[in-house]
């Protein structure tokens, strides 16, 4: 703990109640050389005042709490950043847990620790787990309690807090038409975990329809986000004869084209691979990846410029920001 | 903010002082069905004991700092997920701050947002910026407050705080002894920003006397460890007809790939490239990436356990902790 009140009285020689009302800054009558003075002393010895104390009376702890899957994972890694960065401007600290770390851990629980720690608002971007009545009554509770929450693309449907996100039926659409384009028609899709709102996958299914495509359940392959599961998910597909997969992001992408080395596939003459994310790795792959790029930093920079405009407004309420996705095109397709 | 004693007095009847006796575990004659039934109500309104109005008794805030160079490197990301692991264990939140953001911001003043915010001890990953002063009065302010800090690899030396990190003169040692094995006579490096310790460049000196071999200042390139150091100081070092290149860390190394790829060099017929970190990208590298493994989770869990210990302790002083290196050999050498 820091430099008190009284340490300032001792070195300047003025009683506590002199110095705590000029360093308070209430009206008093003190002469300008004796403010001067305690004002100098209290920079040298790095003043600062007790923000318990003063959270006690504002009900303030200047404090965002952020709850990632995995911040090893570049997208929240950047996402975090530019929440960060957005924080520190306007004099906030970030409190960051991870739900994925050795074991996951469930997102509720995460937040009850940071809940323990004091926070005024919460960013959640985190996937789903089988915890949407948790997830749900987490964010009820805060509401009561008058503390916004935002998610950074929600884990569930049907949440009652305002969403940050990418448009995700309008990304999976335009990689899959992109594929369409190049001429493939048999095309496989490896989408996050099954029960969580699939909108890329649903892009994908639109951009079949639009192209008078026939929708082929079997060239879907369940994955979890992970490279691994890409990796697996590419193994099955090339089974099937795709000549082109979307996997529903970056890591799961990389899976695909590890899978394609070992087994010497060509790509992308054997097979395309299309992510989403555009992770700052995608353009240093074995073959640069084609990809829908999200605007991490940006996603994270916008969702906590909105928290800190809740709290200073006193609401949990706000509109949804949507990004638009966009395609860029590199050799892997 | 939560749920306070009044309203749990409100909702179970009894009074502020009985429910308060209860609640704080103080000696109390109250009936156990009383005992039982505020408990209850407590649990089912989510109390939590008011931290603040806690930590201005204890002065214990039940936060640690972490400051590093930049989450998005995965190198401090899983760092800072080991550190957050380990704390929350113990019952403690991690803040975060990056120095490099969109602009790079002193360590100094990104401590100083994470103590207006209260820590009870500070971990600080960050690389040298001409601020030896600024980092070395922080760490005597924080002394002098009875707050630890844990350097996780020290940017500059005689600094008075414990460390915690790989031994880098012989991590550069081992990839460059592993360089020469292989046959290499003319071999370049790309060390960090000069100005700072440079163990991993001091390796490299001791590798070549070891093995007879002359220092040749002129196959030194300053990099920044950052990407396009690596690619500028591959195309000096290349027209100074080097035949292998240790690049002091994975993100330059990528750089030197990139380069030789763009320019269509061998890997690692024409140059072998040895990068230092092993982040989870290296083995997905065009050419997977030989490497010196630094046990990124666990340094971060380590300074973590170490730092909470002194703080129960309340000491700030504590024996450093080096972790050896680990040469894995891949396909870039």
């Amino acid at each position: 703990m820091g430099v008190t009140l009284k340490d300032i009285a001792k070195h300047t020689g003025f009683s506590v109640s002199t110095v705590s009302m000029v360093l308070n800054n209430r009206p008093h009558r003190i002469p300008e050389a004796t403010r001067r003075k305690i004002l100098a002393i209290a920079q040298d010895l790095h003043y600062k005042p007790n923000r318990m104390a003063v959270g006690l009376i504002t009900r303030r702890t200047m404090r965002i709490g952020i709850v990632v899957d995995d911040i090893s994972n570049t997208f929240y890694a950047e996402l975090a950043k530019g929440a960060e960065v957005e924080a520190e401007r306007n004099g906030y600290s970030t409190l960051l847990a991870n739900t994925y770390t050795v074991i996951r851990r469930k997102a509720s629980d995460c937040v009850e620790r940071l809940d323990d720690s004091g926070i005024d608002g919460l960013l959640l971007a985190i996937s789903a787990h089988d915890e949407e009545r948790d997830v749900s009554a987490l964010v009820e509770r805060l509401h009561r309690q008058g503390r916004p929450v935002i998610f950074v693309g929600k884990p569930y449907a049907g949440l009652a807090a305002p969403d940050v996100e990418v448009e995700n039926e309008l990304g999976g659409c335009l990689a899959t038409r992109h594929l369409i384009e190049r001429g493939h028609t048999r095309i496989g899709v490896i989408p996050g975990p099954m029960g969580r709102p699939h909108n890329r996958l649903h892009g994908y299914i639109r951009a079949l329809r639009e192209a008078g495509m026939r929708f082929d359940p079997s060239l879907v392959e369940e994955g979890d986000f992970r490279l691994e599961s890409g990796l697996l998910g590419a193994a099955r597909l090339v089974d099937k004869h795709v000549t082109a997969i979307f996997a529903c992001n970056d890591l799961m992408a990389y899976g695909v084209i590890q899978f394609a080395i070992e087994r010497g596939i060509a790509i992308p003459g054997d097979l395309a691979v299309v992510g989403y994310d555009d992770l700052a790795f995608s353009r240093l792959m074995p073959i640069p990846l084609t990809t829908i790029r999200q605007p991490a930093l940006e996603l994270g920079r916008t969702a906590c410029a909105k928290i800190m405009a809740m709290i200073a407004a006193k609401t949990v309420h706000t509109d949804d920001v949507l990004f638009s996705p966009e395609l860029i095109v590199r050799k892997s397709s």
